[in-house]
């Protein structure tokens, strides 16, 4: 493996143009690529082994991150404080305080074996906008409040408290720390009791972005500097099992079997030339795979697979599963062999709001930076944000599209130009909303 | 489940034509079918659960099932013991000493949830046969030996030792009982250092004949009564890795994924159409699937498969070994996957020996029962027995192909013609060989 360990050290030696521009008349006023380099660095150290970010939430190396988090939100001037839901909170008034206000942020957690750019980025980008507010006396009309969302890695689970959607099945649930949810709650500051005084209402707030990085390679392969996301995927998963009859293979004549397993690599070649068949960005994936009893010599009799779609059309998710499901069917006639279909999951898509993409984009534009419009393809805090208000985010490019992996890597003037166009999208919004 | 736990006690109530005929004047003399009924149903008894029969190696019931069987050694007027590997030898002498011995036998011990005829019916029928030579008074120019090998089930332990192929290794192996083979075999009366002392010599033996249920559907699908058994197939295995590149399923497009699992499923059906490619009875499996990092929302990036390949030409398994493999080197080109493959096990074709065929076909044909020739797609104690002498093996119909599970059934008229054969080879081998 590739070793990056010392990536986020690149930024020392960082210079980027513009970046000590004191006035709007110089352009547009820039975030200190510096300060957001030093403190990403600083956070990246937190939790660090050979084999990555360790900083799954509820772990010591989360509870220090987010102790960090706070400090760097304190030194913002941001007002901090930790919501019953254990998410971190820096607000900054409005100048007409009876505006709702406009959130931005991220998260701060990790997958085990996680990467330094996955939440961070925008998390400590916006922390630095509203640093460089407060430096430059700039004060926008609605109230702002960075947001770090906890456990974005482990379910959405802070987004979903604030949206007033986390049931006590979430709580239940035990997360990555061997912790569950609850207790996770409780253990970083939060009240799992007082949920609801986390809730906020379907149009109380102005709007909600984010800034993370992209996780694929598009940006990256065609060069371009910032993605305007269009939404965040949509997402089914099924359950699919393959029933044949498990045999002696020494014994079964070739023309005698009823393979399960042969039936199930006909249908993973099949969700793939399906997938493939229509025009569009959707993308379907076979990702795991059972055959029992599992044995060399044995024919498998069962096999079990999951079947994931993605696309921002839940219709056209709906009309591949259904192509996909009949060309099951009829594997299982041709080989004797039979195909079972269960849904276990459905994400609906969640696009993004069109004015919040405008001032993004408006906002990519403004700083000379070359833009283009996408999907999501991973899920994200923002997708619960969109249901209580207007939602948009600011993609930077990810190095040849790995994530969740300590090769993750995004090169510094990416970081700073999505953090500096996710300032302007802020005060765009600032402008723009009522 | 289909439950046949009274499977055995059909024999009770058959009348098989011809069994009381006292002479050969009356045609070829018949074993007792109600006798080898009683003593499988005995046997079946010991260990039987609602799961199948649980008599694996060295367990308390394998060792139950070992004492009855040396009673029916002694009843059979068998001279009875247990060699230093635990293998239980019925001796007869013959009327001319000087001769080798011919022998005859096969296993009781079963695999866990196992049936009640895969080595009981050709042990039990070997003890039946010599019981009815010596009512008969039928004295044979050879000396017999009836010969129950130890731990078939477990890696032909039993007739390795025989051969004098029993290593360290085999001895230090874990068995399916917890013990190890070495503390197998000194539970059951053998001495695990006195092993030499088994070992038979090349050309120390005039013949090993064993009569085994078929566990393919060949015989019972074209209701042939006996197979004559042309060889044990030769058995390679395979351990293929393909390595593509882990990747996020929602955020890698179609066109850039380098995915394991869909290699792997192109792979699967390459095996399948390339070994039915050609004529003959060969049989190609892929049986054990592995696919990580094996998540819903991972494209996985590496996948581990079985391969394994049966014949009884070694060239035919040769060759088309190495075209699956240019298939799958194919295939990774074509995907920018990687294909790895690597031998883990190969057991050479045995072949049956032309005389003794020719024994067993005209004993079938003598009894008026059809018969034909057909490969061992199962691996059998009679494999090692072909190092040291001339081999043969009598099949009799499994109902439906079914074995190694509480379903094995073969019918009690085709058990008992399977005994009738036995005995009728056992004879004929001792007028034809020196």
């Amino acid at each position: 493996m590739h070793r990056r360990d010392f990536n986020l050290a690149l930024f020392g030696a960082l210079s980027v143009p513009g970046l000590t521009r004191q006035s709007t008349r110089q352009g547009p006023v820039r975030v200190n690529g510096d300060r957001l380099g030093a403190n990403l660095r600083a956070l990246g150290a937190i939790g660090k082994t050979e084999a990555g970010a360790q900083r799954v939430a509820y772990s010591e190396a989360d509870r220090a991150a987010r102790a960090l988090t706070l400090d760097l939100m304190r030194a913002a001037q941001l007002e901090a404080s930790v919501d019953a839901a254990g998410n971190l909170i820096g607000r900054r008034a409005g100048s007409a305080p009876a505006l709702p206000p406009i959130l931005f942020g991220s998260h701060i957690d990790s997958v085990p074996n996680g990467g330094d750019f996955d939440g961070p980025v925008g998390s400590l980008s916006a922390i630095e906008a509203a640093h460089t507010l407060a430096e430059r006396g700039i004060r926008t009309r609605h109230p702002l409040e960075v947001v770090v969302f906890q456990n974005e890695e482990g379910g959405l689970i802070g987004s979903l408290a604030m949206v007033g959607a986390l049931t006590p099945a979430h709580l239940d649930r035990v997360s990555q720390s061997g912790m569950t949810i609850r207790e996770g709650i409780a253990t970083i500051g939060g009240d799992p009791e007082r949920l609801e005084s986390v809730a906020r209402r379907p149009g109380s707030i102005a709007g909600y972005l984010e800034l993370h990085i992209e996780q694929g390679a598009i940006l990256d392969a065609e060069s371009v500097q910032i993605g305007v996301v269009e939404g965040i995927v949509g997402i089914g998963w099924w359950d699919v099992t393959i029933e044949g009859v498990p045999n002696h293979a020494g014994t079964t004549p070739m023309d005698k079997r009823r393979d399960a397993l042969l039936s199930a690599a006909r249908f993973i070649e099949e969700v793939n030339r399906i997938v493939r068949s229509v025009p569009g960005r959707q993308v379907g994936t076979v990702g795991r795979i059972e055959a029992l009893p599992g044995a060399p010599n044995v024919i498998p009799g069962t096999v079990r697979v999951s079947l994931e779609l993605r696309d921002l059309d839940a219709g056209k998710i709906r009309s591949l599963y259904e192509r996909i499901a009949e060309a099951g069917h009829a594997i299982g006639r041709a080989d004797g062999t039979h195909f079972e279909f269960r849904q276990t999951s459905e994400n609906v898509p969640a696009l993004t709001t069109g004015h919040v993409r405008d001032v993004v984009r408006t906002a990519a534009q403004d700083l000379g930076l070359s833009a283009k419009d996408m999907p999501s393809g991973a899920g994200h805090d923002a997708q619960d944000m969109a249901k209580i208000g207007p939602m948009g985010m600011v993609f930077i490019p990810s190095v040849g599209g790995v994530s969740h992996s300590p090769r993750e890597f995004s090169r510094p003037e990416d970081v700073v130009n999505g953090a500096n166009v996710l300032m302007h999208a802020v005060l765009g919004l600032d402008r723009a909303a009522g």
